[in-house]
């Protein structure tokens, strides 16, 4: 993996849930809405369009795994990606299921409010559940 | 494009780009930020995820193709990336310039205050620079 190491404020906000072929996959520590976090493990990667296409696609093919699998174990009214990175500057996709009424619907997760952590045991079950489903 | 027709929120909001492979890209009406749209031409298509695997593949590859251009045109801080849809359901890719100091930065561009449009002929003169930026 060439050098890559996870950012210090991804890996203080977020609890492992596997790795992929692409990178860590992590479950944001908020409980206001399930939240999933791809980190492709590229050292220095800050832009996807800026990778070699054959990484870029793989990410791209995961993502969408990711998100179905998310969409499967909760049932969510919508899916919501995205790379933002204007904080956290190493390249990571945000992959987050939105149900209508959650917290800033239909607005965006991103900037909203404070994180609310899980309840020890909740986010494990939920990356448990995540894990499954993407080995069905 | 079996029945396809651009929602008419995403409409009202946008002036045309040009036609992709996926469909058309369209520039949000919005001074705040140099801001484009992709809309896969798929009729019924919400959540990428769901698309073939095909189909899926070069969505992916023209968001990174649009992703670098807008930064070449714009050399912009960091590229945003988001497909939410929360509100409008047809599936659309954001794709954002995003720069230090602008309008909510480092938060997000969605759901933040009230569209600003362009002076006449303004998003005109962006959507041919990035036109001339995917042709090269």
């Amino acid at each position: 993996m060439n050098g890559f190491e996870l950012d210090q404020r991804l890996a203080g906000d977020t609890l492992p849930v596997t790795m992929l072929e692409s990178g860590p996959l992590l479950v944001m520590n908020d409980r206001r809405w399930p939240w999933l976090i791809l980190v492709p493990a590229f050292a220095g990667a800050v832009e996807l369009h800026e990778l070699d296409a054959d990484a870029a696609r793989r990410i791209h093919q995961e993502t969408d795994l990711v998100a179905a699998a998310l969409k499967r174990v909760t049932n969510c009214t919508k899916i919501n990606t995205g790379a933002l990175g204007n904080m956290v500057r190493q390249l990571h996709i945000h992959i987050v299921a939105r149900s209508e009424g959650d917290a800033n619907w239909p607005g965006p997760v991103w900037g909203y409010g404070a994180r609310v952590p899980y309840e020890t045991g909740d986010a494990h079950q939920f990356a448990d559940r995540i894990k499954a489903a993407l080995e069905r």
